[in-house]
């Protein structure tokens, strides 16, 4: 690539970014009527332009198989007629949900008679950056619209063209509707300048949320000037407690490992309390097995899984920090609670760690003594989820700290200003 | 420096941060009445050492002013007994706060039983990069104790000996109330290179705060990977509505210049509605004469400064984009609020932005079309403040958009976990 493209690609991002800002002065003072308008619209959209985008997505698959992509990656990258309508529909349900907007979070009157109210107020211009799931594009879109924001849209080059058709689409449903077409935009240009420029557009660009894999988001944490949210890196653990309950241990682990293997609120580990060992290994060896699962354990967990026939491998530090993503879990055996907690400490990413114990002190100090977006007590791992926790719609899960933590719905894809009403009030 | 010392600064910091983590542990589970408890130790023990500590102190000012640093500096600096009292009943009133750790922020029963309830915990370990002013090394320690974190002290090195000694004491007194001594920390090595390993220690630390000048703040933004909050740059307006009562705002416009004009919530601009600009500007120029303010105004302001005898000086953009901190005003005759919110969205800050202003639908389009931390309708800038909020303390004011907008207090401190309970379930 040579310094001219750079350069293009630089004032390129700059200028979309610059119109991002623009539509969104508009965007944070439209009425909720008015924005469910747009999505709406854009779902219609979608619906009437079917088969073209579909025709468009065939050619990017096509085009991602030559180039000999896994199909794995083939299948996310794919849009049939039943997923648009998926899409479609999910963007109705945005529409359905509560304006975060103008939202009060405290109100008050302080001693002098000033009025102060503290309300939500959208973040200005979102940026994704993300892998190739077009649905991304439609689902980022809607909740950025839904909380008044302007989005920029970072896809990869493989879906270039379906994200490309789909952006197109519903900027002109948004025009129709009297909303500021740069509302929707992507970032133009496909190389990895384009994303540099984006990542340290401040001032113009207000929050970046990468999604996709560990890489991705390392890079975009280690480039961006721009404040980043991290989402969904998950070593999650479920720790089977000295007082258990044993068909529900077996149970919760068997489903936080295996419902569905390839999602970061799946277990990567699990660790059982010496006491319980003996009665819990024996039924959860089996239950694991007979869920496909191989176990990558400590000496205590192998003749456990040679007694059940549990596929089993002796279990490495790589194992303990490893988010499989796969029918594979670390597994160890431990003498105490705080043994528990402090493996936990030094390998949880902080995404949702599990205690199951019908002990009432048990759980309080595990509670008290992980430090996680998520803590489930005799539950799975898999409901920390914005959907199963009634938020209705998700950004993507946090694992950091600040603003937001755990799943994000539309509140977290807002900011707050202090509104303040006085009569002539000053300071003495 | 050679890079040895570097090398030193880097696994010395990197050191410290590790102890942070560790005691941060400890912090999250302690009482409100324990980490009361250590605050009020600290007071007291900062009353045992005054004469030690404003002893090491004057050396500091001694050596700062030998250096030729200037007399507001060194003024910033000084440390004498009835600062060093106001900084330790400081503490005390810290202990009166209420603690935001545990704190339930939603809580709810999912319809399958799950019991949701996001809590208030500590962030962990919080960096705080600052300048001369050693009461902040007291007042960052008490607010990040009392939230339930580490804290690791950055300040600059003029301030270095008494730093050092306040934190000493610090320390001894929460040992004394079984409180791990390092919940506060000094980072150690002056050089550049130790305040760089401070700002790329993710994973030990969780948020830096820089309070101080620009520069700092852009130098800590831009070199950090670890997340940052920005705070206290204002650029703030008061825009003088044609519906003003001009009595009101040029009491207004007086306090939020002059009252204290060295402090981010001053007012830095001025704009009047032109249809108004007649009848306020006479009586404003007169004000702002008598309080000592130089008006840096447009050709259409001069005619009122000089039949006021006001200083004037044309303005320039330079002048739009400055914070002062001194008695100087930027001032412009604008001919509609679009005018104004037009200027307003290209030289804020987005720290505080004031209307004065009679009409409702005037105060309603201006608080829906600036992009602020906080708005003030009839009142002065210079109430956004944590003290003026009710905060009882405040650790800074952000004015970036992620995690706290304003005026930080101790809730700012924290962020959240999802606590699910549940009686074995799992996910279908």
């Amino acid at each position: 690539m040579s310094t001219t493209d750079a350069a293009d690609d630089g004032s390129a991002v700059l200028a979309v970014a610059q119109r991002a800002r623009d539509a969104a002065t508009v965007l944070r003072t439209l009425t909720r009527e008015h924005k469910d308008a747009g999505l709406i619209a854009c779902a219609a959209a979608l619906r009437a332009h079917a088969d073209a985008i579909v025709a468009v997505n065939t050619e990017d698959v096509s085009r991602a198989r030559e180039a000999g992509t896994d199909e794995g990656l083939l299948d996310r990258l794919t849009l049939d007629r039943s997923r648009l309508e998926s899409i479609a529909s999910a963007l109705e349900d945005v529409a359905d949900l509560p304006d975060p907007v103008g939202d009060v979070v405290r109100g008050y009157t302080l001693p002098n008679g000033l009025e102060v109210r503290q309300v939500r107020v959208p973040l200005g211009v979102v940026g994704i950056i993300y892998e190739a799931r077009p649905n991304v594009t439609v689902d980022a879109a809607g909740l950025c619209l839904k909380s008044g924001n302007a989005v920029l849209l970072r896809g990869s080059s493989s879906a270039y063209a379906t994200n490309a058709m789909l952006v197109e689409v519903m900027r002109r449903a948004l025009m129709e509707t009297g909303i500021p077409a740069d509302a929707v935009q992507l970032v133009p240009g496909m190389t990895h300048d384009s994303v540099k420029y984006l990542m340290t557009a401040r001032g113009l660009v207000d929050v970046l949320i990468p999604r996709g894999g560990e890489g991705l988001i390392r890079s975009v944490v280690e480039g961006s000037t721009v404040p980043v949210i991290e989402t969904g890196v998950g070593n999650c653990h479920v720790y089977v407690d000295r007082d258990a309950d044993i068909d529900k241990a077996v149970r919760i682990l068997v489903n936080a490992k295996a419902q569905r293997c390839s999602v970061c609120n799946a277990a990567e580990t699990f660790l059982v309390h010496a006491d319980v060992a003996g009665r819990f290994l024996p039924v959860a060896m089996a239950a694991l097995r007979d869920a496909g699962v191989t176990v990558h354990g400590d000496d205590r967990m192998r003749p456990y899984a040679e007694a059940a026939g549990t596929p089993f491998v002796p279990v490495t530090d790589a194992d303990w920090a490893a988010e499989y993503y796969s029918l594979d879990i670390a597994a160890g055996v431990v003498d105490s609670m705080d043994d528990a907690l402090r493996h936990i400490r030094r390998w949880s990413s902080g995404h949702t760690e599990a205690i199951i114990t019908d002990s009432q002190s048990a759980a309080r100090a595990f509670v008290a003594g992980v430090d996680a977006a998520a803590v489930m007590v005799n539950a799975s791992t898999r409901f920390t989820d914005g959907g199963e926790f009634g938020f209705g719609a998700e950004i993507g899960i946090s694992t950091q700290k600040l603003h937001a933590r755990g799943p994000m719905g539309l509140p977290e894809l807002t900011t707050t200003t202090y509104v303040v009403v006085g009569d002539g009030h000053i300071r003495e």
